[in-house]
Order: C-alpha cells, then sequence, then structure tokens
C-alpha cells in the first residue's frame, strides 16, 4: 500500500477589488471579489515543502490587481476580466495546467440627487450577486454566468397535489399556495466572445417573466419553464444550472382567535426547506462534464 | 447585602409574518419580521416562577399573527402596525407598563412579465431593510422609523486632510478618495399618525441626494448634512441617529509592477473600519432620553 | 426652530491584533477584536468638516496595534488591555473626555501532541466569545466583563405552566421540557483591578453549575438565580445583565405514523424564539445608569 | 436542437432533529441538521407537473423525524443514521434510484455542576461542526465523514521562501510565520460498518497532533502529512479531501512608533485569504469518482 496525492488546487480566495472608470463622466464602477484556483506541477510543494514552482497567493492577488488596469476595458464585465486573468495564468506560468477564475459582482444603482442620476454617487443594489466562473486549460475556455441570492415570490397561479402517497405523507395537498425561491442559477455560454451585459440581463428578464408567468403545478415544473425559454431564446447559453431552495411560507391558523385567514396571513419558515435542483440543456451541446462547473473538492 | 431584580423585559423575537393583500388587484404584500419586548409586573416570574401574570411569549407571537389580519390596514405600514401591537399589549394586558415593538420590513418590488408589472409576483429589493420602533407605556406612544443596511459610495468629492496630529498619526492626508458606507439610521416622529409610506421615502430621497451632492471633507461633515437636510425637509422629524461605517476603499500600490494607479484601483478592506455614530435634532424637540430609542440591555 | 449636533461619538472599529507571547515556553496567544469611540470636542468636524481636533480613526487603530506590545502584561487579560487603552485616550488626547473600548476575546486551547499539550500549537475553543466594555472620563473608570454566544441545553428539570390566559394564549402547559438558550452576559466590577481570568473563570463555572442544577419553572427563573449564585459568591461584581433567547425545541408529533415520541424527538426551531432580558443587582452598589453597559445609538 | 432536463435532484434541506437518550443515566444527545437529496424518476415532474411519483419534500422531513426514533442506536451515530435514512429513502420508494445524505452533528459536552459532571445538562462545544454524507444507489453504499470549523494556529514551526518568481511576486521571504486555518475535511470509509465515533476521535487526534509536531515550509506541504498520518493509522480511510483557507496574520509595522516587533504583534486579516485543496489516497483504494462526495450542481 501506498499513500498518494489526489486531486488538488490552490489560489488566492476573494480579492477583492474595485475598479473606478473616472476618465469619462459619468464615472463607472466594477466591484469583484475574485477567487483563483491554480492546477499544475506542485507535487513537490506538498511531498517536500519545495516552493520553487509555488507562484505564491500573493503574487496571485497582486495579479487581480494589476489586471484591474491592465486589462483595460476588460475589466467592464466579469466575465472579459475572468477570461484575462485566465489566460494570463496558464498562458504565463509555465507550472500551471489549468485554472478556474471565480468572480462575484455587487451591482450598484446611481443615486438621484435632485431628481437627476447622479455622476459620482452609487447605491448597492443588493437584490443578487452576479456570478462568473472562467475555467481555462491552455487549449479550451468555459465561461459560466451566473446569479445567487435573488429571492423571487409569487402569491399566487401555484398549486401542488396529486403527489406520492406513502407511510411518511402527510402534507395536505392545494390548489392556491405562496411560492417563494431564493435563485442560485449558473449557465454555460457556447461563445468566449459576446456582449456579457446585455446577455446577463435578458437572462434576469427571461428569469423573473417566465416565473410571474408560469402557474405552477410544483417549483421544478417551474424551474424547468424558466430554464427552457432562456435556452430558448439566447442560443449562445448551452446549459443552465438551478438551486431553487422552496421558501416555505405556511399559512397560520387563526382559528382559535375565530379570526378568518384566506390565504392571507403566513409565516416564512427558516428551516427545513425544500432544495430544488435541476439543469436544463440544448441536445446538441457538448456535455460540459466537471470541466465548466468546477466542484472543488465537491463541496 | 442584598441582590435585588433590575430592568427587566421579554416577549418573543423574531416573529416572521408575511400578509398577502389578495383582494383586490395588484396583489399587495407586507413582509415582516416582529420582535416584542414587554415591561411590567413580572417580578414574581424571577423570583419564584410564579407564572401567574406571565404572558406568555407564544401568546405573543399568536397576537403577532392575528393582528396582521385583524389590525386591517393598520398592516400596510410597519409603523401603523407597530403602533396597533404596541396599544393592545399594554392596553389589553393589565400587567403590562410599557411595550417595545420592533419591527424590520423586507421591500419587494413587482416584477415585470413581458414588459409589464406583474400583479402577482414579486422580487426582493435587498438593498436596505426598513425599520420601525414603536415604544408606549399607557399614556406616551413615540414611533421611531430607520433603515438599516443601506450601501452608499461616491467616486470622488470626499477629501480627508488637515487633522490632528500624535505620536500614533501616519496616515496620508487626500483631497480625492472614495467615501462608502454601510447607513443604519433612526428617526424620531413628533407625531404619531402620519403617511407613514410617504415620510419614509421622503428620508431616504433626501439621504441619497445629500449624500451624493455633498463636498465632503469628513464623514462626519456628510452625515450632519444628511441629518440636517431631512429634518429641515421634513417638520414631522424630531431626531435623526446615525452609525455610518466608513467602509474604507484603500488604493492598491501598482508601482512594482510598473502600472500607474491614478485613483483607479481599490482595495475593498473588511476590518477595521471606521465607526461614526451621530445625532441630529431640532432643538425645540423635547428629549427622548432612553424611551424611543430602547437600548435594551445596553446591546 | 434651529437645528442641533446631538449625541455623537467615533472611532475605530474590530481592529483585530492578535499578540504571541513567546519569550518564554510554552507560547501564549492572545485574540482580540478591538473597537474604541471617542467622546469629546468634536463638534467642528461636524458642522464645518474642520479635522483639526480629530484623532484619526487609523491613529486609533495604530494604537491599539502598538498597544498590544507597549502595554506589556497588561495585554494578556482584555479588561487591563481595555483599560491601558482608555486611560491613553483620555489621558493623552486633550480634545477626548470619554472613551468606550470594546473587546472581544476570543478563547484558544492548546492543542495536544502525541498526548501531551503541545507549546506552540493551539485550537480555538468556540464554545464562547469573552467581552469587556472599558468605559472611562477621565475620573471614573467602568469595567464590564462578559460573554457571547454560549449555548446551554438541559434536557429535563423545566418545566412551564400556570401562567396567564388571554384571548391569545394556546400554549399547553408543560412539566418537562428542553430548555436551552444562547447566553450573553455582561457584569459591571465594583473594581478596576482584579485577578481579570480568575474572576471570568468563576463566572463561567457558577452560570454553568447553576443552569445545570437549577428546578426551572420558567427560564426568568433560572436566569435570576444565575445572577444570584455569581454575585452572592463574587463580592467583586455589582451587577450582572442577561440577555437569554429561549432556543424552542418543539415535539415533533410522530403519531401519524404510529410512533411514540416520549420526550425524545423534538424540532430545534430558529425563529421567532422568546427573548427574555434581565439585571441582578447589589442592592448597596450605586446604579451605572448609561455610563458603564453603553448602549450606542440605542442599537 | 430540442431542450431536454439534464442531472437534477430534490429534497428537503436542514431538518433540525434533536434526539434525547433518556432512558438511562445520564442523558445523551444527537442534535442533527439532515439534507436529504433524491434522484430518480422525476421527469415528469419539470416536464409537465405530474406529481404522481414525487415523494414530498415534507414526507422527507417526516421520515428524517420519525426515524430519529425508530432507527434506535443508529442515530447515536451521524454515519450510522445517515445510512439507515439512506437505505429507506431507496429501498422503499421505488421511484427512487439514489440518494445523498447530508448531516451536521453539532457536539455538546456535559456541564459541570458543583464540580461533577451533570447528567440532564450540556453546553455546545463550538469548536467545529461534524459533517457526514451517504451516498447510495441500491446496490453501492459510500461513507464519508468530515468535519468543518476546526479552527487551528501555531505560534512557530512554519517557514516560506525559495518559492517561484515572477513579475508580480513581491511577497518577502520568511522562516518564521504563524500559520492558521479553518480546516474543512472530509475522508471516505472502506468500510460501511466500524465504531464511527472511535474512528472520528482519532481522526481529529491525528489532525491535531501533526499539525502541532509538523515543522512547516509551506501549507500544502503540512495538509499532505495531516492525510498521510490519518490514512497510514487508519486503514478503514480510503481518501481524505481538505479545503485548507490560510488565514493571514501579517506582522504589523510598530517602527513609525519606534516600537520592536519581534514576531509579536500580528494584524489577523479577512480577505482575501490563500486556499488550498488537497486530496490524499490510498492508492490501492477504487477511484469513487463523483459518488461519494456529491458536488451537486458545482457548488
Amino acid at each position: 500500500m501506498a499513500i498518494t496525492l489526489g486531486h488538488n488546487q490552490y489560489g488566492k480566495a476573494e480579492t477583492r477589488v474595485v475598479r473606478i472608470f473616472r476618465d469619462t463622466e459619468p464615472h463607472e464602477i466594477a466591484d469583484y471579489n475574485v477567487s483563483v484556483a491554480l492546477v499544475g506541477d506542485f507535487d513537490d510543494v506538498h511531498y517536500n515543502g519545495d516552493n520553487t514552482k509555488c507562484l505564491t497567493t500573493d503574487a496571485t492577488k497582486n495579479t487581480v490587481n494589476a489586471y484591474a488596469k491592465e486589462a483595460g476595458d476588460a475589466v467592464r464585465e466579469p466575465e472579459s476580466f475572468g477570461i484575462a486573468l485566465a489566460k494570463h495564468f496558464v498562458d504565463d506560468v509555465p507550472q500551471v495546467s489549468r485554472v478556474r477564475v471565480q468572480i462575484e459582482a455587487y451591482p450598484w444603482d446611481r443615486l438621484s440627487h435632485n431628481g437627476t442620476p447622479h455622476p459620482h454617487a452609487f447605491a448597492r443594489r443588493g437584490a443578487y450577486v452576479r456570478t462568473v466562473t472562467v475555467t481555462y486549460d491552455g487549449s479550451q475556455l468555459w465561461v459560466v454566468s451566473g446569479v445567487r441570492d435573488l429571492i423571487v415570490l409569487k402569491t399566487t397561479d401555484s398549486e401542488f397535489h396529486t403527489f406520492y402517497q406513502e407511510r411518511y405523507t402527510t402534507l395536505r395537498p392545494t390548489d392556491d399556495r405562496i411560492m417563494a425561491s431564493s435563485v442560485t442559477a449558473q449557465w454555460l455560454h457556447t461563445e468566449t466572445d459576446t456582449d456579457w451585459g446585455a446577455s446577463y440581463g435578458r437572462v434576469l428578464a427571461t428569469l423573473g417573466s417566465t416565473f410571474a408567468g408560469h402557474h405552477s403545478l410544483a417549483l421544478q415544473q417551474t424551474m424547468y419553464a424558466i430554464g427552457q425559454d432562456i435556452i430558448t431564446e439566447q442560443p449562445e447559453i448551452a446549459e443552465i444550472r438551478f438551486s431553487m431552495p422552496n421558501k416555505h411560507h405556511f399559512l397560520v391558523d387563526l382559528s382559535p382567535f375565530d379570526v378568518e385567514n384566506k390565504n392571507e396571513v403566513f409565516h416564512a419558515d427558516d428551516r427545513p426547506y425544500g432544495y430544488i435542483e435541476g439543469t436544463v440543456r440544448r441536445d446538441d451541446a457538448p456535455n460540459p462534464g466537471s470541466a465548466a462547473f468546477d466542484p472543488g473538492q465537491g463541496w
């Protein structure tokens, strides 16, 4: 029996870099949290503490900060910034064979001053985080865009009934419930050069529109409908993956107080919650395996 | 020497009640997190475990839920909902002499469906939490409105220099820095019946507008200017209190890489941060002491 | 009508300073999060942006870091470190008239290496945070020690019944329930020089012992008993304040599955929770008012 | 082009079940957070909202709660509890072909009462969370144990130098630094029936002992040494995976204040941090692929 090193990667996580574009009016802001993970010829670091080939995580951070200026207009969108960084690490550092760059982008809205948008002042949107994962192995480049913590809710048009019955099933069917979720989604692009901001905006618009308009028999069905509509409308998207917790809103029993509750008063529960994960794909798109949506160690 | 019971209060915290107004189109949603603290004749509970006068915290929760229907239109705004609850606990439960009702309200925006606002579907705004503290002692009623986690940033028009010098002062003066803060503010109303939603909207509009337009020599100065403008424009506000952390954005030194950084690339630091607290008052308004802004145990 | 500046204070929050004592074997570690708030002659900063008297928050941070070495053995306990800092800011900076120093101390345990305690390696205890608030106005000094996030639970010896009945009371009485709380407590010392570590250890020992041994009729009663025992045993403590959320564990109804649940299976709920706040005092101790337990802006 | 459903799974996440064993003295407590994800014949739920085969997530929760009693002594360890649940879902629900059960277990210590361990009262340990992932497909069973948020630190015996140099490398080498990490680790068992508690205790003991005793030239080297020692000593472990953030402690420059800092005063930084992920394996163990360490959607 021998013991060996298996899958490993390392880098600097959560470099919080803010880039201001101030040479034009109005100013623009790119607010990023960048995490880089490198794969390559690093066995000796693990086996012997030999750092000869070890690019320091500090240098990784320095590179992120310097590229926030050096990468020019690519910095304006997280996808193009991630691509610039990914290409650097594999193409310029010989011992790196594969890199994953993850970026969280925090959107800001322009503040109003006396009724008109101000050129230098902003408020954080807060409604969601925009995410990007770029993976590059020296020949192939995968670009995944995403959203996190987008909380949506509909007050009607959601049923849930006619479900499987067994010993532990006690839920009562309903033909009118609140449906709410905090959406995390990531989608793989078929191309590596597009108008990232416009593509992102279209995904979010469709996500909201289909969630609003879909008459739901199951959260899974609504999730699939959202994915289907997005992929139908945007040929640049090969696959979209969702995690959609079912944020339960339970009708409160007010009958002990002789108060009628006609679907009006709900308890918003924290835990447990339904957890729905699903993938919607073009069947002519190549399966990315585990390359594009990097699972790290499995957590 | 004897040992005695000092200040005490109790109740149910964080009842997460969601009220849907569905009898009209479009639907409306009130999404609240309600915490109730009761003061009164409860010494025997502490000294002897005698619960004869102890209103259960479970009943407090039930009351919040039932009032989400029974209080009718008062539920639409957190201030009026808090007042209805506060009056109930003191006026209807004999042993309660004072109550503090704190409400967090989570704002939602209507989703668009095919380009028009949908009547039943919403996305959480996320940019801030609206807060209310109502205190009532059977005769006087204090209503405090507030905002939490409103993150603002300006990319210029902020200087900081000419400050006090002593042994530990090493900061270099600047005439152009990023200024950012996560604003928590609470303001005391002079009246107990007003258009709460409109009043709240005006405060937020002034806060954003003055932050944007103020040329700042110190975060304290900007904070005071915001408070001054709010109180000047809204006679229904007696006093406003702020906690405004100075969320530091440090210019990154890119000179080791021969990259010039003309106020363009910043590190958004987490800790430590400047912490600025201040109060702006009408000098003809009575001092609320500790009655209106309930400090609890001091934390 | 005129508008004026009311209560204000400022400083640097959350300076994360770690001091290693390495001149002896074994090494020792003091791991602190220090927040300083200064009160004084700072009106001109607010009114005019005149920073002439403004001690920068950066200098405040520098002072905390430098004192982690300069204060010598006082650094070993958070109370004595806080006192050293508090005296500096008021005594050495003329325009500062009052200061509050808050310290969170994170306890570490020594790791075992081949069965014996290692002199240089540690694991964070994690069970609670030790807290200190020192307030000083140039003549009087208040020292408050505390604990946060100490989670305790007892599986029996807790009853709750014979409580007040009114319209919204539906809770069923119980003579055997789980009682659990996440204890936050702060206690005011009568003296400003004592063996802080030993005093702290005794408080925690009594807190645990009384919680364990007390047969409870109400969480308030147990809280009072804990405070009473601590003050009885430790003459150096004038007053202790508690916030003790009642972390509800609800018995799960397993009868639909023909499974008997004899107080064995519980749902640990998140929200809402009972929130119990109380104070236990020596009646011969002076009332500290709001001086010692600084409530800041009321939040 | 057609659109299809890809990988999907669903279930109830974060059922917070607490089991008290009270038929013996002293009482014992099992405190779990259970998340279940089911894979199977659920396409029609997504495509058509046909719930005929949909086991409700509510029934999943009910099952977890009922099994906390029905599974008897298997409930005492999270691994055996997870196995019992996993077998139920695949073996008893025909449309389920694969299940992943994830459990977080929160350890509690017995409180002392007057100097002796109390039979009914506990304090949460807080130092780490014990984790389990059980995966079952009807024939094969994978049991993964783990730990999360175990924070360790050593004050010396850690060097880092002789690393790769390129354009963005500015870090200065050091032969004596603080090394700290918050360890997340998961390890795959070769067997499905063992003394889980004893096995867990040995892993944690080795982890602490090797971290303490290892003279480190790189965090990666220490991580590998820990894994190597664990696998060498415990033949029941096939593979262990780590995520070990390098929690940086930066030496504070006190020279502007004429204070010497001989590796005594450090700033504990939050972000960014080094992120080191690695796997140590027996080379005679079968590669579990993505079966055992379920990556979900890649996040």
